[in-house]
């Protein structure tokens, strides 16, 4: 399986994935799920994939190569489009190119065409934008009110990601929230694991920022996977636990007001539940 | 959808369940998913149900009347069994008679066999004992090792039950944790709906312990929520910031140790990736 999130914010993006692939539970391999595309001063995407690992590098290969029709102009590449936009319809364009060559032998076989992506960045005269491609080549993009996208094993993880990140977050606390999520999703699925890639994208800066590949060895991911789950605990304990005998306590268990009674109790063979 | 969660400690038993129930996103209807079968003195049972709600009622009906063939000796009810076993054999059957009812005509409407129960409880001269029941009518028990049991949408509040419950956790801490784990999963899926269903017995009671319907007035319910979430945040900020510059810190995230190099930038068309 895979975790892989984008975040969009107004200082910059953030991009993580995992690197662990399964064929089965007994069949367990690393490879990198990012792949960053850069002509600095002139263009900056990040793509993270998931899904069937022979069709994420298919699309991987093709979208460098691949050409859009654009009408009376030049084709469209990743390299020449002049949005984000732009550059999406290539990366769905390339996943179409893969779904007409493996399709129907995968469909043959019984296996869903499955793959997605998170394809983020930013072209000069442009804002930075964000997009979550899915198997039919199709599209969504982040906005203000929806400022990350997860692909893989998203459930675990996406508590966190809900509480903390607003467009307004700043960049390396949105990176540490990403990096508690993927902790979350680790701790939960085996099938997710190290090393991680972690990139920091700067609004504006048309080039990499900041990068590091993160294996067990990591101080500031040991502090994190350490210190996140004990204060986790710590919090719990923290918070009152519920008091049944109505007692002394702002926060009574049992209310006079609700407006539901307990469930009936069977007490008896056959009794019917009404 | 459902989110229902059972907990078997050495203190005694947790139920949590929601009562949302859909049929596609337009159809929202209000089910109780806990069914509490009592004889004070001799047993105490009860049972979560999640999955086709059509099923499921079913299951609950015919479970009241299910006779299994028991050779020589008076055919089991879950009125008669010695054991939580047997119980759990008895519904199990009762799954197995549905099927043999509806399955057929569901194939054929191209609707899954899609159901589940958390059955737990004691009967006198035996401990308390949990069973997770699947739609084929066989199930698996809880352990010291595996100590609770999720049905429905289980991801979302699964992480802080494993950090949190150990078997000699406390069942007012364990309720407690259940409804953290309830609030998690109603924050992040809209099929997980109240009021909730809580219900805490005592190892060795033979009868029902603290039970409690829990709407959007509960005074507790109201306080985990607000709560939890502020302090998650707080939490959240108090763990340190990564740190790209190496600085003053003792959690360097650039590490001179680590096995694998940064991804490779991809920075002219047609580039190769290796």
């Amino acid at each position: 399986m895979t975790y892989c999130v984008g975040i969009r914010l107004e200082a910059g993006l953030v991009f993580l994935s995992d690197s662990r692939t399964n064929a089965g539970l007994d069949q367990i391999s690393t490879y990198r799920k990012m792949m960053i595309y850069e002509r600095p001063g002139d263009r900056f995407m990040v793509m993270l994939s998931a899904g069937n690992l022979s069709i994420s590098q298919s699309v991987r290969e093709i979208l460098q190569v691949e050409k859009l029709d654009n009408g009376d102009e030049e084709p469209l590449t990743i390299w020449n489009a002049r949005s984000m936009f732009d550059a999406t319809r290539v990366l769905g364009a390339a996943v179409r190119r893969v779904y007409q060559q493996d399709g129907p032998s995968l469909k043959a076989a019984g296996v869903d065409f499955n793959t997605s992506m998170i394809f983020g960045g930013q072209i000069r005269g442009e804002a930075m934008r964000m997009f979550l491609v899915y198997s039919a080549g199709n599209f969504i993009e982040a906005t203000r009110e929806t400022c990350f996208f997860q692909i893989g094993e998203s459930k675990y993880g996406k508590p966190i990601l809900d509480r903390v990140l607003t467009p307004s977050t700043p960049l390396d606390e949105a990176a540490k929230c990403a990096l508690v999520s993927m902790d979350s999703t680790l701790k939960s699925n085996l099938s997710v694991g190290l090393p991680l890639d972690l990139m920091v994208y700067r609004a504006g800066a048309l080039s990499s920022g900041d990068h590091v590949c993160i294996d067990e060895q990591n101080p500031y991911f040991r502090m994190i996977r350490s210190t996140w789950g004990q204060r986790l605990r710590e919090v719990f304990e923290s918070i009152d636990d519920p008091r049944w005998d109505g007692g002394d306590t702002a926060h009574p268990l049992l209310s006079r007001h609700s407006r539901y009674e307990p469930m009936r109790k069977i007490t008896h063979p056959g009794e019917r539940i009404v």
